[in-house]
């Protein structure tokens, strides 16, 4: 094949692409132009970590010697920064309001600013989440280490700020900012979710809260535990119910587990063993557990017994 | 330690470590410089997805006023990388075969060709996947929302796209695109494996599909599943052989199943139910849920309970 | 809202805030500029793939005529900036020494001197590793595909790296080592627990591994698997205390599998099937696995069945 020839291969790929993106489908219709932009929310949130933990993060350890002249400089570029996303968010809104423009940037700057006067009660909720996690966990060396290391810590954090922005109607948003969050810790928590003081995730890899569960104080989730909703046909009918469990005080769900069903209560001081899954209510002051597992003896070579010869399955572990 | 103590101290290290990476270890000879580079594949990545999506991703929300010449300029710049890739890689293959530097680049030219001649049909598939995964989750806000929000789709993206290349015998490269929306959404699926149309992942970390599985039209998948094969020693003697399960039309299968091995078969329209770990075939129309675990109850007091007393272990929960 | 009604509101969204960090919690007063900086333990994290896997990562695939001229700048860039994190860790330790900055010099010194030595035994062991994993694994290509795109191995190694460190007595940096692969991976394993020779992880999204765990050789791990404790209240009382299993050798263990606490044993030669919950010791040879789920037959049309109607629950998956 000549350059040419190549050349001609190249002009003859753009235009079967060229045509694709003429289409019917959604996805060749798709106006990102006009959502807010996902890195820039990604910026927001690292931001707001300097807030939250001031000299933390954002700016790495700088050291801070005059608090009042880092937060107000905080404070005026993040909300800059907010502002514009959530005007852009609320012409994205599925309850399109009909409102000018000047209507809506004034909607928006009441949203932002009553958001900032929020963030006293979030790290109220935070300082208690951090207390539950070093009390929690033996492994931990210190408080500043937990702020550090801990995914599980992040991931509530970034939780605690979308939900906040999440009741005050914010579209779209707030997804992106828990989304941010499952990326970077595999913890998943939608912002609707109600969550009490106190909450400790250990691990948290796999964790996924539902938009609708409600979650009282001092519960710890363990990393692969699934406060959920049943699987639905037509789900787009089911927007706005409680679809997702209600979790009791001083709750304990080890790994694994799978609660689901808006109908499903977990009464206060009950325990939850790893991998149950469970899809009605269980009362308060219980212990549940799958049942044991089977157990059989093998011989002792029984790592090279073979279940059932094939050709190449040589070394087959039966299970 | 005075400063030259400390420089000749380091010398040694050097010293030291010098030997030990002139040893027989695989480790100390792998020769990564003639193998295609794993950010640059992320790189091609991240431009695909501004050809599936148009307007999306690496170049952000910039706004494209003529779609043409953006298509055309990134058709250009993904097929000039792509293809410099797929010449290393195919260097690099197990089965080296024994051709000309010439002929190595003709083959890797219409190789690419192919590929991007099949993203019409891989777009077709994941408007379906789209549309599956907004009619399933009643907090998916738009269409829009599930595309900038959802880990789900984003591995299923990169998995289609991958699969071609994979189809057309290209080595490694479809392994690092995986491992890459493994390391973005937590969820692991190779490249071999056969996925039909409306693939629905709901938050999806900890997913793992393997490489002979094959899955069938509107499945829905939970986080946590693996579709996966029995443990093997002396695994590349398997190489080839299906290992890992069918699954039918209409399946869903909730968080934290795992279901196991080559010659398992999961019916039509069946559903199965979290944590259940499945080594054997399902029938169609079928529920299969794990035995309900077992509750005991406490005492109202019972989480100050101790079932041990051990030095330091004061509050230690029963399970 | 006028301008000056803005920049007033802003104003007084200052004060809230700044009066809020002069507050007396925790997060408050977390000193992090004193701490060892997160984002250069991942450097020096990314810096070390350098030396265990040479001409990899990092400097990603340049080609290396001359090792050692490539080495000894290595060697003393990492020790250099080693050096000055492990520095700043010794004065934030729990058991903070009463010495002198230069006694703390001297030991740091020391110690990372140490670390560069035991680096030829952190390499026979993930040559161990790496040689398990590809035999483990029939989708594996070659051993160089296996270093480039198994997030296991990945994690293994930076445990092993991270481990030294933690026999060192050195604070903090080790957990940070281990939170950057847990991040990049998803699988957390604590620098505290002991692996033998030939470790696999399959997968591996979701396993966490415990600070006082003991893994013996050959052990193989698919993901989500937890080697955990019990959960525990005033958890800082048992700081020291083996709260996690003990593996033997060859052990494998299915996906989803949670085993906890510090008196549990699992023999020699088990294998442990999926989704199990493990509390008490199994004896070698023993194959253990789940009680086998329910299964009922449903309509052909099951699907589209209503457990209980309710508005909106028009497509109710059964289960």
């Amino acid at each position: 094949m000549n350059d040419a020839d190549k050349t001609s291969e190249i002009a003859e790929l753009v235009q079967i692409l060229t045509d694709d993106l003429k289409g019917d489908k959604t996805i060749d219709d798709a106006d990102f132009y006009s959502k807010p932009d996902k890195l820039e929310v990604h910026s927001v949130v690292d931001a707001l970590f300097g807030i939250v933990y001031p000299g933390y993060y954002k700016d790495r350890n700088i050291k801070i010697y005059n608090r009042e002249h880092s937060i107000a400089v905080a404070v005026e570029n993040i909300f800059y920064h907010l502002n514009k996303l959530v005007v852009k968010s609320l012409e994205y809104s599925r309850s399109k309001e009909n409102i000018t423009d000047d209507a809506r940037k004034a909607k928006s700057f009441r949203i932002c600013s009553n958001f900032f006067r929020a963030i006293p009660g979030v790290r109220r909720l935070i300082e208690s989440d951090l207390k539950a996690t070093f009390d929690g966990d033996p492994a931990a060396g210190s408080l500043e280490e937990v702020i550090l290391a801990y995914p599980g810590l992040v991931a509530t954090t970034v939780y605690r700020l979308a939900h906040e922005l999440y009741a005050l109607d914010v579209p779209i948003i707030p997804r992106l900012m828990s989304e941010y969050a499952h990326t970077k810790t595999g913890i998943d928590i939608h912002p609707g979710a109600k969550i009490g003081e106190g909450f400790f995730i250990d691990h948290g890899t796999g964790i996924v809260i539902g938009e609708t569960a409600v979650i009282g104080r001092h519960v710890k989730i363990y990393q692969g535990v699934t406060i959920g909703s049943m699987s639905t046909k037509g789900g787009q009918k089911l927007s706005g119910f409680k679809r997702h469990p209600t979790i009791g005080d001083n709750v304990t769900i080890y790994a694994g587990s799978s609660i689901l069903g808006g109908d499903t209560l977990i009464g206060n001081n009950t325990v939850i063993g790893g991998n149950t899954f469970i899809t009605s209510s269980v009362p308060a002051n219980t212990k549940v557990r799958v049942k044991n597992p089977e157990m059989e003896y093998l011989s002792a070579d029984h790592k090279w017994q073979v279940e059932e010869v094939k050709p190449g399955y040589e070394w087959f572990y039966v299970i």
